[in-house]
């Protein structure tokens, strides 16, 4: 058994966090490579170290002095050291390195780099875990882009015979040395790839939620956990807006199956949730989750005997394309035929698709609908129950919610359906509210 | 006022159906031109006179005798003639000017025009209108296209001055003098044709059932009549499998908004079916119709991250056009994107379409779902009712029918759903209680 624990910037925000951080370890001697992030917010208006280094790295590009900014990162860091009673890491050497890689302008993504590089410092000293560099294990090519072949035999090779070890988050090197970040939110991705390297049972990401929620908790109170949810379920909820982990960082454990356990550091004993490939485990309601996106149009097309012509709806999606606007759905009736895109994107090339669109396929009208909404609704238990349209369809009509559009296709893992903006959150309520409140209520009576 | 009035094969089909019509035509001043199609079935396993036409003319094609079955032919006229007492007619010289041109081989066109021919000739005696051969009057270019310009001109000036008329339906002449017909069923066109060229104020199609109804009396036990359908909601339950006019017989008077009023000669009170091009009158039900077809499958392909793939859905319909395959509807998930096709279309290419997709957008997986149908419940009241959705799929439920597929673009008109063959007429079934049977029950208690 092997686990990797990545944990989040609230998680090891303060000394206080890091103590929690460090009973979790302890708690499981299967934990065996911990990848933290930077020192993120202590109290909502605080500031990320990684903002604070970002800033303290432009202040010395632009010639100014950055001693009080190094002083201000270097305090958050000296109280997780002071508070831990961590002494093995000089923090003076360290913090006077990193002014002198400032002065001589050493890279964005270096200074960035350094909230993760101290933080594992710290967090190894207090664990009595070995320190990795993750400029060590974590390689790029040449060209910038992440090295997964290289990365995995080096990391691998690495870790073979270090029984334990914190591995900093966010960043790699560059074949010359160089240090190179992935994007904001990026420790998720170097734990999921250290997890893919080393083979890991289950990969662990400690946040500061007790997993992903059925419902956005800004548009329904207090929604429920979800236990387990698959990859693809968990795909199509955050490419409908749910927030829960970097999307390149669901790819590398899902090549090789491996569950990613998200979990709580200030609820340690939630179980969280659980991200499989698949699972025979009924779900606890009939859908997993729901969520949606704002700011999408309705491009409708009027054509009588459109179906009898072949080519229609390619050379209609080819205007889209020249214009360069992707779509999300093509709902069609009888001699009609939808395109449904981000209003944002394309209302700037409004015209150039209407004219391209009247000259190709030569409509009879073309109107659009604005400000619409999308909300999926997802879940692999939607398979085997019938009435789930039924419910859900019945629950929108009693929240006096208007459906503008409705588009299931075969895979019957989700139901999108398109609102007005301004429905928006009644939907997300009402569905929540029939498929999961109605429940938990009958349970709990 | 004027009136074209358009009779049927069964409403013509013996000389007790011709004496209705005459007591049809004879109740309203206003009905002045009158379109008869040929003699139809009298029962069930009748031939209809068109048939026996073709028949005869392929025997005197390959040389065969054709006395007796002109004499058959014949003595359809001559019941008629003789119930009637319509001594003007000449039939002998009628059959042996027939005789003479099938021997000469006139045309399969001109063999079948000749039922329309006769008996338009025997109900133009028989209601003492004036006869107007067809041949006069509907034109065709030299290719043999309908000429619509010519037609509406040379029309419109023969009938100037014509108080009242008998047309036969079906055919026309081309340049050079020969017979053309339209399609089977064609006198539905002529009646549209004739109607916009003298601007009649409607136009009647007297039938044998008392207009559209709301669902296919072969599913639905003695179904309701629609009183009242615009050419969109009829258009729309044509294409999906009511039949009720030749498709081509609409867009006449549709052009110039004349309304259809489609009678049933056997219960001429009966107000039928107004088609019309919109109207303010509220629907009966919240549905105006609904309809289906069976043998449709789904071609699935599933592919992560394909919305941002620009050019994605084009590709896929681009395969399909390439191997000549119409689509029905594009059904979309997320990461997931269906294409409904005409099974026995599909089947045929199957392989090189699935070639063609793995070719063109290198998918994830390509499933197929075969035996569908798809069912459209059709409805301008939809628009202005919420809650139409939750009760089709909670009747859905309650019926056991499995949702494969649900189609609803922004037209608000109709809602597709897709279901498996098996559950064809379930499907049909219940909707028609859930939005016409159980209401009417409701009234009658």
């Amino acid at each position: 058994m092997l686990k990797v624990a990545k944990f989040g910037g609230s998680s090891l925000a303060s000394s206080g966090q890091m103590a929690k951080v460090g009973e979790i370890v302890k708690a499981d001697r299967f934990r065996r490579y911990i990848i933290p992030s930077a020192p993120g917010r202590r109290f909502s208006d605080d500031t990320k170290v990684t903002d604070l280094l970002y800033k303290c790295y432009d202040a010395a590009a632009a010639g100014e002095d950055i001693d009080g900014r190094l002083d201000e990162i270097r305090g958050r860091y000296q109280e997780i050291a002071d508070g831990l009673r961590v002494k093995k890491v000089d923090l003076d050497a360290e913090f006077a390195l990193i002014g002198d890689y400032f002065k001589r302008q050493a890279g964005r993504d270096y200074a960035a780099s350094r909230g993760e590089y101290l933080n594992g410092k710290l967090l190894a000293a207090y664990l009595g875990f070995r320190f990795i560099d993750a400029a060590e294990v974590i390689l790029f090519d040449a060209h910038g882009n992440f090295d997964e072949e290289r990365t995995n035999e080096v990391c691998r090779e690495r870790l073979k015979n270090v029984e334990y070890a914190v591995i900093p988050g966010f960043y790699g090197a560059m074949p010359d040395g160089s240090i190179k970040t992935f994007s904001r939110g990026g420790s998720d991705i170097t734990g999921s790839i250290v997890s893919r390297a080393v083979h890991a049972n289950v990969y662990e990401n400690w946040t500061d939620v007790s997993g992903c929620l059925v419902a956005d908790p800004h548009i329904v109170e207090n929604p429920e956990t979800i236990q387990t949810i698959t990859y693809r379920e968990l795909r199509e909820l955050s490419y409908m807006g749910a927030s829960v982990l970097h999307e390149d960082a669901i790819f590398p454990v899902r090549a090789e199956g491996i569950p990613i356990n998200i979990r709580n550091t200030n609820r340690p004993k939630d179980e969280g949730t659980l991200i499989v490939e698949s699972t025979v485990k009924s779900p606890a309601h009939v859908i997993t989750g729901v969520a949606g996106r704002k700011g999408f149009c309705s491009v409708n097309i009027d054509k009588a005997m459109m179906n009898a012509e072949i080519g229609f709806g390619r050379k209609v999606l080819q205007v889209f394309e020249e214009n360069g606007i992707s779509f999300e759905h093509t709902p069609s009736g009888i001699d009609t035929f939808s395109v449904i895109v981000h209003q944002s994107e394309f209302a700037d090339k409004e015209q150039d698709v209407l004219a391209g669109l009247h000259r190709a396929v030569n409509p009879d009208r073309i109107y659009l609908e604005s400000d619409l909404a999308l909300v999926a609704i997802v879940g692999r238990g939607m398979v085997n129950s019938t009435g789930t349209a039924g419910r859900l369809f019945n629950a929108l009509a009693g929240a006096g919610v208007n459906i503008k559009m409705i588009d299931q296709g075969s895979s019957e893992l989700n139901i999108i359906v398109g609102v007005r903006d301004e429905d928006f959150e009644t939907t997300i309520q009402a569905i929540y509210e029939e498929f999961v409140g109605k429940e938990k209520k009958q349970t709990s009576r």
